[in-house]
């Protein structure tokens, strides 16, 4: 955790979005605390920007969803600016009903969020018989319903964007399906690298390309495997325009710093024809519900 | 490409959806053919169910995106059902901006689409100082524009839309970053495996856990690459609840029924506590535009 008044977050959507309650948790502990500068920045490129520009000191952005799958585009940008991983932070995406102060369910007539969050409480709302229309994003939906003073209207947002625009919490925990979690990443201009604390996990993140030969995966990674350093990630993307050659991201559960994964990371230069190392952080472990 | 007639395909979504062209495309050759019948469904769940109880042939669901990642709900829902894979299709996501016959770009004021289809043709829209409205989905907006009549409105969604709800495209491939291709892929009830023909190019879906040892991912790699196999998808998911465990999805360049293919499934049921093949089909090779 670093010290606070030094850091400002950027990230991308409205105040109150999912990625600033992802940023106030890994960086205060607390998704409601009010303590952190976080800057809302409208993409996800603007946030690579404001901290290359260091109107930011740290990047908050959303790498995989575990129901939605990889986000490429963050990958692409991270390859393309030189920021360095220093964080992970798993967040529970959990999706609350939220009304003008006062307002009862049964005043609702209308609810309102961004179409992936009302397709993800599609069961609750069709339960409760609720007719929904598309908004812009979550924490948008919350904002415009704070100002315009609409009773019969609820949005979908999180348990902080309830907090920002003076709303109740009507209903919460309205998903399907519990095991929605977004995994975040903070980066940073820095180039000094996380320290290694033994009694720390860490983590460190790769993107590498192959020739395209066969076995040439194995090859790769076998330099891990033979140096019994687990996997905890490991995904292939074809790249665009070259039908027959891919990227790799992969994570190792291992500090660039450590010295079997320094000679590892050496010897995958001699496999890979291009090879980044994103990386070293601690690991966030994260309990998931039993349920599924 | 099967025989027209016999075939009722399900997908996700309104008439006119991109899932509806991709189907079209895989089964006729061609996304403005009206020849096949197309079965639209409200959500993934409801395309399986279609399928089991006989309503349709094929399910034709969206796996993967070029841009936004695997859709591991249609992994999950695979796993659930007893249908087989039997073929592949790469869709080009290409949007148009569509409006009333007759109307001319001046007199636009509104663009109404699906969020990710706004963002997805965000430059374009700026360019053109055009603002935005949600809508549910990208076929539903030109739909709901057809159904208005409104002049002063356009939608964004696909060459197909425009043809079914009769509206004019006045721009098409209005998307910034033309590398956007969906990997959808047509499921069936029937338990006949496609046949092998030799001249064909093959690839099998399969679906595996491992237990969580140092290695077991190379070790069980190893029994694709000893036999000179190539793999040309793999990608590792937590499983939910079980914070240590995966599911790895892998697609190899071989049909199951090839005598070394099918030797490596055997050899990696010795390795996987669970192995689940979902389907050999022809690959489908998509030549990507050169840009990027």
């Amino acid at each position: 955790m670093l010290p606070r008044s030094d850091v400002i977050v950027a990230f991308q959507g409205e105040v109150g979005a999912y990625s600033e309650a992802a940023a106030y948790e890994h960086f205060t502990g607390d998704a409601s605390a009010g303590l952190l500068q976080a800057l809302p920045c409208p993409s996800f490129e603007a946030v690579f920007e404001a901290v290359m520009e260091g109107r930011a000191t740290h990047a908050m952005l959303p790498f995989e969803n575990s129901l939605a799958g990889s986000i490429h585009r963050n990958y692409d940008l991270a390859l393309r600016h030189d920021l360095r991983i220093v964080g992970e932070h798993h967040l529970r995406v959990s999706h609350c009903l939220l009304v003008l102060p006062g307002v009862k369910l049964i005043e609702i007539k209308l609810v309102r969020s961004h179409p992936q969050a009302l397709a993800q409480c599609e069961g609750t709302l069709t339960r409760l018989g609720l007719p929904r229309e598309p908004a812009a994003d979550t924490a948008g939906s919350a904002r415009e319903l704070a100002a315009s003073g609409a009773r019969a209207v609820a949005a979908i947002a999180s348990r902080r964007a309830a907090a920002v625009y003076g709303l109740d919490i009507l209903l919460s925990e309205i998903e399907d399906n519990p095991n929605n979690y977004t995994r975040f990443l903070a980066l940073t201009r820095s180039s000094d690298a996380v320290p290694v604390d033994p009694a720390e996990s860490y983590k460190t993140s790769l993107v590498f390309t192959l020739n395209n030969r066969p076995g040439a995966l194995f090859k790769a990674l076998s330099v891990f495997a033979l140096r019994d350093i687990d996997l905890t990630k490991i995904e292939s993307r074809p790249i665009a325009g070259k039908p027959w050659e891919y990227l790799f991201y992969v994570d190792v559960a291992a500090h660039a710093a450590d010295p079997a994964c320094a000679r590892a990371l050496l010897h995958l230069e001699e496999i890979a024809p291009m090879i980044r190392v994103l990386g070293s952080y601690p690991r966030h472990v994260v309990e998931y519900p039993e349920d599924s």
